[in-house]
């Protein structure tokens, strides 16, 4: 720890925290009453609620009900100030960060930027198989899933019309087996009597995942209970099965009985994340998912004012040896952790006190849940592990709870109360410029031809 | 009318409409019990509540909110079927309509394929001035107008962020007046309190119009109310003055004291309307605004089988000779009428009867209605003009009753009341990729420097 601050200058040390997610935001609201200048970069004008972006893609919920401008979150604290804008680079000995080509001093920096989508060294896959990772990639989804419908509805090849009507996904962990699980039900029941030349039951959705079970971070007994639900909703689940190569409109898999193709003109990428650009560009050691390895106080190795939080730091937790998980709760305690550190040492500094011992992260694992469809879901709540109707109920009351603001909670509530009893839902749009769907083959197909010719 | 039907052939006739706004969805609508295959064609998959566009580029509302997907609401209406496409080109003669590279059939033929925004010949002007006609463009427009604020937050040279800081909105009838009202209205209120380096309320807005009053197809008295409202708002209301050129940066216009210059970074075009391309297919006369001239019975000369509605059309009122108003109740009353029409003439034909003699459509004004900002609107409802706060009343229970389907009445009603009592606005995101703020000049700002050097 040599580069630790051991006395500050006569200004108020300036914290820059990159990144507005849950992990940014804590580490900044912990901050609320140091005297400190706290600055809070992200590239987005808004903090967005991850677990519930399923539910955009799913045109269940519209973006502003999951996601809220962080200079709001933080308008009433004082010392904090927020810039829209990316943080490309970090100059650890000059002890500042590039942003859009200056630089910008820092005394404690905080890095929570976050992770993206891992295509594992194919990120040329991105065009036919995208991510979910903010709100442009979930209203693509959206209108891909959608237009795919639309596609179907006036296809005339019949096998161009089936590789239409089915989606693949990618990777079975809760987002996956989410949008799996809505995208099946939206198949088969919000859709089912608005096309006239296409039964939307008779969509395939496929889960694939190279693990052999879904939802992986669950005991085994939760993983086959997911599956089981998954399957009752039409989904066919595919374990022990490795994508090798993603062409338009097919897919090829590596299962257990050798290569195959599955034919699905709709691929999402559920694979996994890995940490942002911004953390290879420090020169500290990352895990095989690009995460920044941190010491029990979170930080970089040598570089004790430099701390890494949420999705992109790599945190082994002494008792257990696993890496606290990627999850809105690991990040909200490492943030929460940070920012009490800072101010803890801001304060006895400017006192001309030494700083205090820093402590050791500690995660506390609150439990964790995934949803599977209306009234299934699974959860494992310090041991307490359980499905069915009631974990659905303790799913959503969690998630409602856990928006930000009032007008959010009441909104998304509303919205999931009217879906769920209409087997309706509210934001069936294709928007984006030049969205028309086009037949594969053109048809020897008398709709589209002259009649009487 | 030569090329009316007398006699229909075998199989039911096909009645193909073009666009699902107000027009085409009420004449498919009034098509119900018809004896006919009715197929409507949008590239939208959504019905679009176009009056309250401005709500989404001013972040009041989701687009979710105003717009409901064309195939639900025609679920139910079993001998329609709606069709995702584009309708590219009419072929009068062999009587069928251009989808994606292929002909389709029609014995009757609904054009109401709405307008776009009219840029008076200067459409490279579009890239700089965004218009309001869709979703997309009022996403573009949010995004814009919000990421204004970023960009002034962060610039350093004064003038440009004075610049960042101004916005033009040409055209103030109806959208331009609401866009400017509250556009004027977040500066002041609901941003306020969110920025530490820009005043807010310093913001400009610039409403501009070439003629001598705005909302001119009031009366004098209720425009000059609207004026007096807009500038109590802190709008400017530049009048008589007419764009010249649009420039980065820069907007050029001939006022009657001579040509000037506004600096203003962002500019928001609503300064008109006109026809769709395709109108222009026909080789039927249009008027000014490329609008197709329409006979009693609202079809083009010659062609009985081909009707115009909604912006499309330019119908002159036999009493008043005026143009039917390019709005909502326009559309509304011409779809339903050619939906009739065409009803009964199949209905007489089918049983071997002579069809009757068509009518002739005779727009019923039901009166008009614009919102300027919070609490105040102008109404003039069959002679009777009023203004203040019960217009304002009036104008947003009339507008959330004519949403289609009780949900999005409900959540319109339920944002409105939260933003009317917080003064906030729910859906302040910038959307889309690589939006992020640059200073124009690059600053010599000791935010922005390393400190200390």
């Amino acid at each position: 720890m040599t580069t630790r601050p051991d006395a500050l200058g006569p200004e108020q040390p300036r914290v820059v925290i990159v990144g507005g997610g849950f992990g940014g935001l804590e580490a900044a609201k912990a901050l609320a009453r140091a005297d400190a200048e706290v600055v809070l970069f992200d590239r987005h004008n808004h903090h967005l609620f991850q677990p519930l972006l399923y539910q955009i893609a799913t045109a269940a919920l519209s973006p502003a009900n999951i996601a809220a401008p962080i200079r709001k979150i933080l308008a009433r604290q004082k010392n904090c100030e927020v810039i829209m804008s990316e943080v490309t680079d970090v100059d650890l000995e000059g002890r500042t960060v590039t942003v859009t080509d200056q630089r910008y001093a820092y005394d404690y920096l905080v890095l929570a930027a976050g992770a993206r989508t891992n295509y594992f060294g194919h990120d040329a896959w991105s065009e036919l198989a995208p991510g979910l990772k903010n709100i442009s990639e979930a209203i693509d989804v959206r209108s891909r899933f959608l237009l795919a419908f639309e596609q179907a509805e006036i296809e005339t090849d019949e096998e161009a019309r089936r590789a239409a009507l089915t989606f693949a996904i990618v990777g079975a962990g809760p987002t996956g087996v989410e949008l799996a699980g809505a995208m099946a039900e939206i198949s088969r029941q919000t859709l089912r009597a608005d096309f006239r030349h296409i039964d939307t039951s008779t969509v395939r959705v496929i889960l694939i995942d190279a693990l052999d079970r879904v939802l992986s971070t669950f005991t085994p007994e939760l993983s086959d209970r997911a599956r089981r639900d998954l399957e009752q909703l039409g989904v066919e689940v595919v374990l022990s099965t490795r994508v090798v190569d993603v062409q338009p409109g097919t897919l090829i898999v590596d299962t257990p009985e050798g290569e195959e193709r599955i034919e699905a003109a709709n691929v999402f990428w559920a694979a996994g994340v890995r940490g942002v650009r911004l953390g290879e560009t420090l020169g500290a050691e990352l895990d095989r998912s690009g995460r920044v390895i941190v010491a029990d106080d979170l930080t970089i190795p040598g570089r004790a004012e430099v701390f890494v939080v949420g999705d992109l730091a790599c945190r082994i937790d002494p008792q257990t040896e696993e890496p606290v998980p990627g999850v809105a709760q690991g990040a909200i305690q490492m943030g929460r952790f940070v920012g009490k550190t800072i101010a803890a040492e801001v304060r006895a500094l400017s006192r001309g006190r030494q700083a205090p011992k820093r402590g050791v992260f500690v995660y506390r694992d609150k439990g964790s849940m995934a949803t599977i469809g209306r009234n299934r879901a699974i959860a494992d709540i310090h041991g307490l592990r359980f499905g069915g109707y009631f974990a659905f109920l303790a799913w959503a009351f969690i998630h409602v709870l856990f928006l930000i603001g009032f007008r959010r909670r009441l909104m998304v509530m509303l919205e999931w109360m009217w879906s769920y009893l209409t087997f309706s839902r509210g934001v069936r749009l294709i928007t984006g410029e030049d969205q028309v769907p086009k037949p594969v083959r053109p048809p020897p197909d008398p709709r589209l031809l002259d009649r009487g010719t």
